[in-house]
């Protein structure tokens, strides 16, 4: 997994369903070549391979419901995620919380299979635990700034800080991004200045009237 | 929804993955327009839009995780699946079983929506459950027949027969199809001589060497 | 089961926590013999089989988790209801609902031991598909007056009577009750003229200043 | 909480259902008392406020349902815990696995409440993580083992072993405990040579024929 990054996740948006999912993953990939940086997005379950034949930048998988593929009706199987075009999978969003035991296979199964894997966690402690399993990166996203616009990097820099801390004193492989409130290359630049190594963001890109122009701004602190 | 119908569901096996589900429901559809029957194909969540896109039958969704589209990461809503292609939807399947009180939501949400709504049950009396919130069909479906080549017509002849009466009685405007076992033309055309208005599979068509050979087995008793 | 009935929710209230869930049900019982009318108590899980040694009067289960005893940590099972000193169970409620294919292996598991049986449903059409599973009594509940002192039965009078003849017309076995917003003994007696056989209700009674009086209250309709 | 420990799981099992659970957690009291070791008993909910005012030794719940005290029927509350007569909590059995959001609440909110707090976890990795949210202990409890009569720590040692290490490197404060397939004082023994500090165990003696006999052979390695 390549940092700093910023994933774009298109959750269950209107705004990003149907052919719409392959018109914004191709503005992020747009921005992510003109800009030379990482960007990754994570449509829906539904456009997934869709979207993964349409761009040539990682596409993430939201989550998933099951570790192996086979008769699991209206299941996405991690062990089908790569053949469906994906490169990575976010895990835990507080969204869709998973069991710790299940998370725990999940993230070891993700990484045998050669995916990026992202867990999502409420707070610091959260946060800590889930670097214990060994993804990739963690996602430190409280809850309560989810969507509002009120960006975490600047209404908690503290949990970013203390996560960032807790983290690299434990499990120092393991990156730390954050997320939730995130609506302005501002709120990237400060979630960076506080340690992080990338940001997780939805609604600022997916509602945006130009997607280009909104992607672009959101990645450009990427490249400082 | 059009009878007498064969339904074919990809769950999530591997051998319908990726490119695989696209290969399956072009097998699907040159059986339906030779035969000029009704066959609708349900790929998994993660291949949905692109299959939609590929074929021009109906493409049915397994099932959904929630009502109207939003901050759902990882969550198939009810309120996309027109945008990404969907015609209709299964609920309830015994793989993806649904709370009475979100089942209920659904299938009429569903119907508002102009999709087509298969509602599966494991018995009788949960036909007749499922037939009182008004789908376009109840599919009847043993679970312990489900997977196991013992197909349900020939095994559990009165389970089918029972869920025809009881839903005939009280919902008439509701038809019954069944599945669970289907492996042979024989099984689908035993099914349909129980009175039922056609039948959802998934291993014999998803697993077979030949899918159109097979497809074309199993749809050929809906002529009659 | 006894009609007409009223049936006290414990829910998960501090209220009724402990020693003072036997006190509640004290003074249920002691209504009960006065009036000579059937009161039911329905503690929560940590004080079942404690109120169930304490009073006479019906103890109902709010709800399980499982069918069968056996290896199931912190669930609760069917199987062992009765041993614990339970005449009943209600199924489905709107805080605790159930899915369809459970649901209707409980209702008749539940029969079968000689439990009483109330499932709950938030609307007539739902409650219809309940009541083909063939509880004894379905209470119909929606969830948006729950809690709120605003009574189904002046608030959604229309709601209870279309339960009332879709039940009666299909099933007319079923008993029909109803609950949600009831807070006297004037919301009691308008449900019972609307046709219901019973209510169930939760926050009047258990957060009552003094239980004996509001519970003397809320069943003195009961004698009419 | 006080270590070495042996916690009793009475499950969901038929053999520990109403006055049977008094009768088993008196006989673990007896023996408690005669050796004077550390012995906490954890019954079903249905007879956990029973069980409460019956013995004086630690009882502990099997789990819950959600935190706060309230409106939620069928649901145990871990507020109202101490009000039923807990002294303690198991959490995350692999058969009542939860949520690692909720999980990482629950320990913050018990360990507020005064209750002792012991994180089950399948694995060496999982109990790092489960460490990380600061219970007083972790059970590795291999779930392949649980019930089969074959001892964790005669079957699986290595994986006590590194549960103890990994722990013990990075949480010490927190201590490890271990469980499944513990049958005899023997396999209790070889469970604290490998450095654990307790057990926890069900099937051996909610199923024993004579319980203060069984509860006397598990309990006597802890004296030494």
């Amino acid at each position: 997994m390549k940092f700093p990054v910023l994933i774009l996740n298109f959750k269950a948006y209107a705004e990003a369903a149907g052919r719409r999912a392959v018109e914004i993953a191709k503005a992020a990939e747009r921005v992510a070549k003109e800009l030379g940086v990482n960007i990754a997005v994570a449509p829906n379950h539904l456009e997934l391979a869709l979207v993964a034949q349409s761009v040539e930048i990682p596409v993430y998988a939201q989550g998933v419901d099951v570790e192996s593929p086979g008769a699991h009706t209206a299941h996405v199987a991690l062990g089908n995620l790569k053949e469906a075009g994906a490169a990575g999978v976010i895990l835990n969003h507080s969204e869709a919380p998973l069991r710790l035991n299940e998370l725990a296979r999940y993230v070891g199964r993700a990484r045998e299979l050669g995916l990026d894997v992202v867990v999502c966690a409420p707070d610091p402690t959260t946060s800590l635990a889930a670097a214990a399993l060994g993804p990739h990166a963690v996602a430190v996203e409280p809850p309560e700034l989810i969507g509002t616009g009120r960006a975490v990097s600047k209404y908690k820099p503290e949990t970013v800080v203390k996560t960032v801390q807790l983290v690299g004193k434990h499990f120092p492989d393991v990156a730390v991004i954050t997320g939730a409130g995130i609506e302005s290359g501002e709120d990237v630049e400060a979630a960076l200045r506080l340690g992080t190594r990338g940001v997780l963001l939805a609604s600022a890109a997916v509602k945006a009237k130009d997607h280009y122009q909104k992607i672009m701004e959101l990645a450009k602190p990427l490249l400082k």
